[in-house]
């Protein structure tokens, strides 16, 4: 050892199952080559992000290929959006156990061929090889951005108004549906939780937008205050945040009813891909126009402050800090 | 399961070990945030490309952090150079086994730093995540080329004659040595050939030179022979080779007159990272004079021709011909 072993028929495999991912991006040259070019485009910046997957980790061994594969771009997807990029395209490395077979392959493509027609992205290069251990992904994404205006963690301001997309912990119930838990809840909210949870609904139509309008934005993967956190210290500021402001969906407040010290997991649970910004007070017109437009809700759940951490006000007017490094993910 | 487990100690694996490796790039970052941004560059565009390694495939588990890590981003950099790229940045992925500690991880970005002092890149992104399985680990590698000349395998024309950079086949030999073979060649030629497979040395200087004169270019990863076959193929051409052009290395010349044989191996074993290249008639004396500047030998090997497939003219005069999929790599 170790001889470079690559997967028996690796062309053949990359040839029938990825490169028609790569039809109709001229620069992928049908995955023929072993690099792909993009252009430079007048006035726009490349914003470039990348995620990694291990089956048994991020994923189980028995989760539906194409689920996987979409699982895999939307979380890239998620962190172009928030840093206010348009996705174009990514690459896609991927080592094979030799236990994965065509079917499993073909349906793991055309998972990211349905999500490519959805987002308007094109697979352009990477690399297959076989692993003697677990399936493992790692996606590159890279969008486009005007010049200079990528949002970034660290530019949130003292007195910006902290926002959030859509509902916020209802991946971190609908894991828990998923774990057999939350019994009590109906079905339907079952369902959709656990919905929530498979399948991250990244805020594609959002990020652009809020170029011009949000100073800092992160999207919610480890956490609200996890995330949170993050801007804070990269801005080196504080937040304060409203528990009562937070906001949930009907399932995710039917849980809360039933279960009030699910509160937390709400506000620690990672995986719901929505956008945390920040943006000043006088973005506020604008931030309900574009919510109407997009029929989004954009909510605002707090504020800036000096200082540093994550400050949640109780419904019951107590507040804890979450200093850095506060609260964990799970 | 699954819940997205991060290893523990991410945070401040990344900030210890590989932000530092961000510095001098304004758009990493600090890899403080998740995407990096890259400016367009007036005239240029961007090659991108990406490789995947796994531990127990591509290198073993006692071989040392600092060459894993300098071969994996090497492998990359050979093929932004033979798309005529001049390499930029890189994002690493990294799926790391709990038992990999800190030392090896520092060892491992030494490495790195070592290769980015030596080829001018930026680390820029990528991810870190656990894995139950091996080592694994995705680059990505970006680097800049005119717009419009990057160097593709697919446009080698017929009548264009076939050059080869440096020597061939140090590495397979090479890999025979570390395997305790060609015992009865001299110390000094089993390490040097053993030293050629350990790490290979990409031929940054030479790809983008190369933009202009040559029409088809690729690094010599799966060998010789499979790589100009992928040029024929994608060309939609045939090549012919003179087995008595292939330039050796003295050591390699050397295993060459004890065993015969060997010249198989030379001519199909991979791992070379050399640049395979066709160039018009027209272009061989700006070449010799390409080749004199930078004091790197450039050989003419063959010549394009009608047909399909490479056809390699032995010796003795008899030929070959080694049909599409031919010899396979090892």
């Amino acid at each position: 050892m170790p001889p470079k072993t690559r997967r028996a028929g690796e062309f053949e495999l990359i040839a029938r199952h990825f490169a028609p991912l790569a039809d109709g991006f001229a620069g992928a040259l049908g995955l023929k080559d072993d690099a792909a070019w993009l252009g430079a485009e007048s006035g726009q910046d490349w914003v470039v992000t990348s995620d990694a997957l291990v089956e048994g980790v991020h994923f189980l061994p028995d989760d539906p290929p194409d689920l996987v594969a979409r699982k895999a771009l939307r979380v890239n997807l998620s962190d172009l959006a928030a840093k206010g990029a348009t996705a174009k395209v990514y690459l896609l490395d991927a080592a094979l156990p030799e236990s994965l077979d065509e079917i499993w392959l073909a349906q793991f493509a055309s998972g990211l061929a349905a999500d490519q027609a959805v987002f308007a992205v094109h697979l352009i290069g990477g690399d297959t090889t076989s692993t003697p251990g677990p399936l493992t992904l790692a996606i590159t994404a890279m969008g486009l951005v005007p010049t200079g205006k990528m949002l970034r963690r660290s530019q949130a301001r003292i007195g910006d108004d902290v926002y959030v997309s859509g509902t916020i912990g209802d991946a971190a119930l609908g894991l828990l549906v998923r774990r057999g838990e939350l019994g009590s809840l109906e079905v339907a909210d079952r369902d959709w939780l656990a919905g929530r949870y498979r399948l991250p609904a990244p805020r594609t139509a959002l990020g652009p937008r809020l170029v011009g309008l949000a100073n800092a934005a992160i999207d919610v993967s480890d956490g609200l205050v996890a995330d949170l956190g993050h801007v804070c210290e990269t801005s080196g500021v504080g937040a304060t945040i409203e528990e009562v402001h937070v906001p949930l969906s009907p399932a995710a407040a039917n849980a809360l009813a039933r279960e009030p010290a699910l509160l937390d997991r709400v506000l620690t649970g990672g995986d719901d891909y929505e956008i945390l910004f920040t943006a000043p007070p006088a973005a506020a017109d604008a931030l309900k126009a574009l919510a109407s437009a997009l029929d989004l809700r954009l909510t605002r759940i707090g504020a800036i402050c000096e200082g540093q951490g994550v400050t949640v006000r109780r419904r019951d007017g107590e507040t804890r800090q979450l200093a850095r490094g506060g609260w964990q993910h799970f």
